[in-house]
């Protein structure tokens, strides 16, 4: 086991998938320690640090990566697993942005109303009694609620030649903004280009399913990966996996499109790797699924669907990857 | 506390919210023994029971009801709490419906393809042991599934002298099919005609998120429900309570409507009855909700959002109506 | 040919398709002159008459109807076709409604935003002239628009015992709002109860495609219809037909859903009718397809395909039917 | 006014927007003598050439481009006037693709059905005759309909570092598909990057609004444009110019959001250059707009809204930018 430690500076941030130089060559079985700034860059620090003054677009959502993984090969399939993801500040930051989020209009769904007013709300973060604290901007309320780390983006470049925004989720991966990327999780991802060249990014102290505003608790991270790859065998949606379910994600607008793509994803993963009928499956998946809606404010929605293992065949997913990368990170640990 | 019990004949389900005369007047504070006829009115009991054969249109989802409730009006909220909800076979069914279904073209996203072959799963149902059995059409797999009794539609008549089929959700409750809808639930509908004429049906031995063939482990359910009027206060969407969550039900295409009702409902309930400034709101809710989406098959689909009530300022929603209800469940039972 | 002659007293209108007893009954072949209300009821007749404090919901777009067609059985097609549709009175009127729009969050597509404020416009009506005027509201800009008499809802009785809003389009016609409702089309829907209980209203002075702010110029009309049935043959979706084109309408959401059941149907109508196979059919419909988007703003939005009869192989869609009341209304006027 | 000839090499074809080195540099006032090759590459030349058989992916829909403009940065406007477009062979070709099209499952709208059969239609292309001739595969039915040449792909280097595939239309333009893009319009683009980087391909002989099956009359062309620059003026959509309309075009999914984006734009750019208060331009655009579908088969769905000039307030759009490309137009035809 390698351990790679990577820290980048300000300057060595990426902004898309693809169309990026990499920072890093790394190898299937690396442990790498990583930074990652928050989606903001650091920069909203306190109420007054409105988006729309402290930020110039498109500089939002920073990624640290790509990292260029030797031997990956198109039609391969890159699994990344978290082994630790901790806030590297005692604070944390979300606000409304103009125009952003799932309860106003946007760009795309484009009204003549006026946007909502930008607030800031800065959360305190206590690592050690492992909660956040949401202080009402208007009147006295404070409740604290679980610290719950997770990455928004985590993704590939893509297919086709293309660049995407950081913002952008979709087959690569990117900002899915799913609480379920947390630590213990296995992140499976198509590779569509030499070296597949990922990066993370976006920390969340923790969201809500659906990331209604737009914005989560945002934070730099402190972050361990384990990495892995299964050659030969493409996977055509981001998948999760981690003790206790397999996942299937799909990113795309109107949100029921979403939900087809993970559904049929998850349909054909049972399929293929359980042995179910196709409609075997479908039946099966319609009355086990949990299906946790992931984001309702990015470029594409992107909803995860959920099966849980107990109810599944015996049958190791990917050649059984999800547990090598939980020895790995055991290993990790225990140095 | 009085006791209604009340068993329709097949000749006495209703079809339609609204435009349908009461089966029986109820007052608040009874408790009702109902009966509900599964969503294929029962025909549905072996494997060669194809929908497409057994089934004649629009004579499906029968429901039990409506109830007039005395002194129900306008503007009122009517709850319903469910106090039992008990399979009354020992068989439950599911099946794939032509045309129907989240993973399939249907008659609004009409495609010219091929609808899907006809597939009908029959499930053993274990009453003791609190499971149903799935078994494989194709191949030998079976799994033993908890049984999560529910009822996927619950409703008023609607506003606007609108009479709706009982496989419509809308503002009026109807088919949401949420798995939410179970024992130890309050649900509060608006109430949009003199003496709300509410009626339920479609239970569930359980479903997945999304229900996402489009049919569930349709049952017969021997069910209680003791039902409360909130007088001179309108509720715009359904809305459910139990001992640890309160939620709202949005029903709507395409599905991020669904969401953005549930959530701007949920934002004016934390408002009005929680003290939220409306964009401390909007923040709250989006690091905290737990939103299950409920059916994407029906004709508007059906997004539950879910805040823990641990989170929450001190209050009782509905002037502790849940908590009456919990106790006229407990005096039921204790008889 | 009878010619039957009705003006309804506002205790006679109709609120929705279905759900209401028939004000007369008509037969095939005969002539309707008949007085519709304008979408408003007449009360916005001035610029401080806004929506929000002259109607009292769900009292908006009266209808006229509906009426009893003698024979009519479900499986049948009902023909309306438009002889004359002429302004009752010398002015229109226009508004925003609070919450109703496609430039607007609704109740569907809901924010937290505030609504647009309430602007209402009156429109001079020159029926010599063929015009109405817009004045802009702020400033000094007056133009002449072509003045184009329309009906915006055209329906009905739904299928399902169902009852539905006037505001609604769906299967059974109702608010489709496409200007191809125009004097020389003839509409045809799908007869669903005895006597199909067909109702029309909401006129137009013209409007623009998509019906942007969901308000078009709105007048009470004087409308002359002749009316026919064909027997024994079921049509899915409206469909219209006017001397040039052949026309399907479908309604839903999201919009892509309203064009694939219009464009689906148009395949289908191809395929009955005029002999294409299928995928021939969808070959050629989207080489000559026009598409005019009718509504995006109704509680379904609707859209309209049209295909030029000159690159059409020969034959009279419905039997002639089209030529037929061509033919009617040429009787009518020469009385 | 200097003419500047390309045809590029099929080792010259560009796959994207952005991420593509210029092939030339030009300047303001240039006019252009382009080919472009069809969106298949040539390689559907027969019923046999199924596009899953001749197509690798993602070598589809080439362009002809990008172009250096001297002098274009962020923040300007790119202008490109249509002289001419003539199909270069005399056969053009279309038809279906396995999950594309509007009318069919996709891999977005995912669903568990088959795949629709792939079939292929030649068309004979008249150029003299101004006719492209249907002909069915089954059957016999032969239609000419008439040549109407226009590019469904034009566009320049989005924003945000990004990098989208030739099928992708987007607010910087590319395959928007809409048959408005024929001689005599000018196109207006933002420049987001410095140089424009504009591309254009996908010429079609003709084809329906919506390009209902996902492709049109596919053709090689051999294209004129003139371009110029509006400096220090952005445009946040592609907007589009003729002798009789001005017109907005929005991309997005769902449907209506392209709608809505069409829609805000032109009342944006009524207000700013036509002197409409916002909501007088809301309620103008609502009874003239001409409101064309575009495609409803692309990763974004396209609509266009259109406004007749002479319902329209004295003004020259852009400065007069159209008409002096126009001129241009004229100028380089009496060469």
């Amino acid at each position: 086991m390698d351990v790679i430690t990577y820290r980048p500076d300000p300057s060595e941030f990426a902004w898309t998938f693809g169309g990026v130089p990499p920072v890093r060559k790394v190898k299937p079985g690396d442990v790498l320690e990583l930074w990652t700034e928050d989606a903001f860059g650091g920069k909203v620090r306190g109420v007054d640090d409105l988006v729309s003054k402290v930020i110039e677009f498109p500089f939002v959502n920073p990624q640290t990566g790509p990292f260029f993984v030797e031997g990956a090969e198109p039609g391969d399939t890159l699994a990344i697993h978290f082994v630790s993801i901790e806030p590297s500040r005692d604070w944390a930051s979300s606000c409304t942005v103009p125009l952003f989020g799932a309860l106003t209009s946007t760009h795309q769904t484009a009204t003549l109303q006026e946007p909502l007013p930008e607030v800031v709300w800065i959360y305190e973060v206590d690592a050690a009694k492992r909660t956040v604290t949401y202080r009402a901007r208007a009147g006295e309320y404070t409740v604290e609620l679980p610290l719950d780390p997770m990455h928004g983006t985590v993704g590939v470049a893509p297919a086709s030649f293309e660049a995407r925004s950081s913002l952008v989720p979709d087959a690569h991966g990117g900002n899915m903004d799913t609480p379920e990327m947390r630590v213990g999780t296995t992140c499976y991802l198509g590779v569509n280009v030499e070296g597949a060249l990922f990066s993370i990014g976006d920390g969340h102290c923790r969201q809500g399913e659906g990331e209604t505003c737009g914005v989560a608790v945002e934070a730099a991270m402190d972050t361990v990966i384990a990495i892995d790859l299964v050659k030969g065998r493409a996977t055509p949606w981001p998948r999760l996996e981690n003790d206790s379910h397999v996942m299937s994600a799909g990113s795309a607008r109107p949100l029921e499109d979403a939900f087809r793509i993970a559904h049929v994803d998850m349909v054909t993963w049972l399929s293929e790797e359980y042995g179910f009928e196709t409609l075997d499956a479908y039946q099966f998946l319609t009355q086990v699924s949990e299906s946790p809606v992931a984001n309702v404010c990015d470029p594409n929605y992107t909803f995860v669907t959920k099966v849980a293992k107990r109810y599944l065949p015996r049958g190791d997913a990917y050649g059984g990857m999800h547990g090598r990368l939980n020895d790995v990170a055991g290993a990790y640990r225990g140095r």
